[in-house]
């Protein structure tokens, strides 16, 4: 095809040349199987890529497009609108895409010869079990509480849908008992950082079974007098919960039933791809929850259950189907999760990983306000960054507090994702304005205590490590004596930081000291005042809140 | 001195060494005139770098530690107690740091050869005219509001001091004017993004004079029979202003009076420093809005009035001082600013100014919600990211919005720091879930939008050439008719999108297309579907909302 051009030069830096493009002469036929964030993401790329490729979508449920993410808020009508939730419908996809869209539809067997597929409708219901994932899930559970008259609902899991779930199950005015098989909830943070969760869940009423493995669920035989619930769940930990009916939000397993039947080649957590979303057999790609893809930060294979990635994974594929090969680089594990008024988030890897991993760690935790603190709704939040030892190279962080908790793990990504230092984080230009931040936000904050230990201004020792020196080490408390009759660490002397320069000859000049305070911050200052008058000298990280964090979870 | 050490394995991954550090033996006499962000920053950390240090701070006004960002909040009562703005006292530096420092004292001269400094103290207030920079700045204003009943003010200089003093102006139930000479606020914004910020002052009854030069503040001589007010501000559009008082907000000017008097080596806009922030003569320092550094992305010479760069600063001369190299990296030049119920944020360098520097520019504009539009509270906005046209290399970021535009634009500053391309934007695995962002966020789709026009997936044109375009091209809208019949482009022809598969045989085959929607996504639809049914096609930038507020701005 010719391929005229049109140049008009419309301003002094800017030409707007038009071009006819080359039209693909032998369209694709795609099938996608499985609608929302990777299904529709893969199929209306193609589309923008190729108008002519034939684009065929089969959904198992009744949504081909709906916001998965907002079911739970939907069951406790933080969105009033169902309908809200939902996306685009076949129709629409028909109209602006010109996609074929089939819901109720699953895709039980593909013939990889002929490039056939077979299609069945299903759907089906347990009592008074549920999950809650999609509409159906939600609405059956609604109707089930209002038919029941619920008062009591057992959440199985404790990450974010766990925790998403409890909280508008207290919405709607039910008690809702959380178990969670580890010792504390969100699986990919430390236990410390997790701990204000498991505060917070307390203040709002929510019941937390921790270290509690579901051994059995049956209907609930025992007529206790105080109970007239009908579910009894029996876990690890001696106990039963007596409850209305259960949510399971236990992660969702991969779907590979089909890829495996279809044989697709598996590894342990999911489909094997290349970096096109790929499987050995070319012209099968496969995205989303059901495929190994590599974490950035571990070089490990990981799954990603995340709307984010199981879109961009979509696009890959399209793309490479059309001839554009952008490769998919990896997931670094991001998450955020609202829990009542706190907001939690995870990116990289924490030290429990790392240490699970056997690499090398160091890390930095700072308790610093969100905004400026003279500014009206400041509030403190937990952060910490993993980084190696020697390098400073960042690997992983977590936060929780009241605000700006999402804006700082969004920053840290980036960075990560950047192959920053922590002593990069110190010259990040952050936007300052009182209501957003401080003129050192957390984040520079972050770089300069973890820039400071990984140059050795200052030598750090962390909460779970303070048992094993107890004995062998004075521990000076810098606080003032209000913060120290309050709590302390066991056979703390208390040298408040301001009379530190006058009362240093009381303390054993050939004896190690580890000095702490409430956050770290005056710690670090007695730290520097006391290692320049030649003591040996530890800062405990994150000062006495870290330490009142990490006991909560012996 | 012996170097003792004392060596405890704490825990499987981590081993706790101590050791005594070597003292400086002649200790430095520094002394640090001025206070605030970039002097006590250097006070401090050299304090922390040397305990045998003799530290002396000079400050002109009665406070050495305040927060000066917050004075225009305290004006308009949203901080309640102006003590809270006082960070720290020469008392409290003097017990926690063992600093002496000196208030209302300032320094005179300085003689090099001697190294000694004249001191003096001094103080006085215009009538009427006032800035807003000291927490003395802001008690007078009250003061002279609460004597002299005032109902009216003046604020010359539509910058972000000038719109917090505008806004807690309005607070205090005043009618504020803001003068400001150019033809849009916010100087380092594209003036059809600053537009937003016209409509929501006009929205809160603050008046705007724009394009007008203030030539003469004086008493007001005129007896108006609408007015008692007492001053009179002439501008240059023809008019005067008749209020009760004025604050003039229109920058502060580097107060390089003591470096020129001292005979320190002065640039076109401030003093010239080298990367320690050291001047030619090694033994003194200087930092904060006195100095010329360079800005990162046009590697121009720039001054930065911020807390952040003259925090980083002072810290980076300290640093110096006590034997510890690590150059300032230079400024990106960041802000973020509240204008009442909007936020304002900018970064690195706009259109205007790569225009101005005759540098190579392309850009796209979006208006994505800030988070999951189907969760509450869910407001859109607008965010323009400028890069090079070859190569998509970041340059730059602004935004407006009512909420996460603080978050946005930290991360596209750490991303141009980061020295990533547009593309880079897709692939970064932003924290997901419905209260704080959607599964493709703002900063996902800027990737997305910016890499297809690097690509050449889509060709687009801006709304300040839409004119230059109109005779010699078909202008097609896709958006509804209701939408069309609402405003549309000089001479558009509307085909839905949903139409134009089948009506295209409309369009003329041998003509340029304009295309457009509201916002620019389903014009991209569009272009996707008419270039590959051979049109010659491109896409308005931002749609119909960017073409509105470019004609805003005529």
């Amino acid at each position: 095809m010719a391929e005229p051009m049109l140049a008009l030069s419309t301003s002094e830096h800017y030409t707007l040349t038009l071009t006819r493009v080359m039209v693909l002469e032998n369209p694709l036929r795609i099938i996608v199987v499985g609608g929302v964030a990777g299904g529709m993401s893969a199929a209306t790329r193609a589309r923008r890529l190729s108008e002519h490729a034939q684009i065929t979508v089969f959904e198992q449920g009744p949504f081909v497009s709906y916001a998965s993410c907002g079911v739970p808020y939907a069951l406790g009508h933080i969105i009033k609108d169902d309908l809200a939730l939902v996306v685009q419908t076949p129709q629409s996809f028909k109209q602006r895409f010109n996609i074929d869209v089939y819901v109720n539809s699953e895709v039980v067997t593909v013939d990889r010869a002929t490039k056939d597929v077979t299609v069945r409708v299903e759907g089906q219901h347990e009592l008074q079990v549920f999950t809650l994932r999609t509409i159906d899930d939600m609405k059956a559970i609604r109707q089930f509480i209002k038919v029941n008259e619920c008062q009591k609902a057992a959440v199985i899991g404790g990450g974010f849908i766990g925790f998403e779930a409890a909280e508008n199950l207290q919405c709607l005015g039910l008690q809702a008992t959380v178990i969670e098989q580890l010792p504390h909830v969100f699986a990919p943070m430390d236990a410390d950082i997790a701990q204000a969760i498991h505060d917070e869940l307390q203040r709002h009423n929510v019941k937390l079974l921790l270290g509690s493995k579901v051994t059995r669920i049956h209907q609930n035989d025992k007529k206790h007098l105080e109970t007239v619930s009908k579910v009894a769940v029996d876990t690890t930990n001696g106990g039963s919960v007596h409850v209305d009916f259960v949510v399971l939000c236990v992660g969702a397993q991969p779907r590979t039933s089909l890829a495996a039947a279809v044989g697709l080649e598996l590894g342990t957590k999911g489909v094997t791809i290349n970096e096109y979303m790929q499987i050995s057999d070319p012209d099968i790609y496969a995205v989303g929850d059901m495929v190994e893809t590599m974490n950035i930060v571990s070089l490990d294979t990981t799954v990603m259950a995340h709307a984010g990635p199981a879109s961009r994974q979509g696009r890959c594929a399209a793309n490479h189907m059309l001839g554009q090969s952008h490769r998919y680089r990896g997931s670094i594990g991001t998450w955020v999760c609202k829990v009542f008024d706190l907001t939690i988030a995870s990116t990289g890897l924490s030290v429990t990983e790392l240490q699970r991993l056997g690499s090398p760690v160091q890390w930095i935790t700072i308790h610093p306000y969100d905004h400026a603190s003279y500014y009206p709704g400041a509030a403190p939040m937990t952060l910490r960054v993993t980084f190696t030892p020697d390098q400073g190279q960042l690997l992983g962080a977590q936060i929780v507090g009241k605000s700006g908790v999402d804006k700082r793990i969004d920053v840290l990504l980036t960075a990560i994702l950047a192959c920053m230092r922590v002593h990069d984080l110190e010259h990040l230009e952050l936007a300052y304005a009182p209501p957003y931040s401080s003129a050192k936000d957390p984040v520079n904050m972050a770089g300069f205590v973890g820039s400071n230990v990984v140059r050795g201004d200052v030598k750090i020792m962390h909460a779970r490590d303070v048992a094993g020196l107890l004995d062998t080490h004075q521990v000076v408390d810098v606080r003032n004596p209000a913060e120290h009759l309050h709590g302390h660490l066991p056979g703390a002397m208390n040298y408040p930081l301001t009379e530190l320069r006058q009362k240093h000859h009381h303390l054993d000049f050939d004896r190690g000291i580890l000095v702490y305070c409430q956050d770290g911050y005056r710690g670090y200052l007695a730290y520097r005042i006391l290692t320049q008058l030649g003591f040996m000298v530890a800062n405990l990280d994150g000062g006495y809140e870290s330490y009142r964090a990490h006991r909560g979870n012996d």
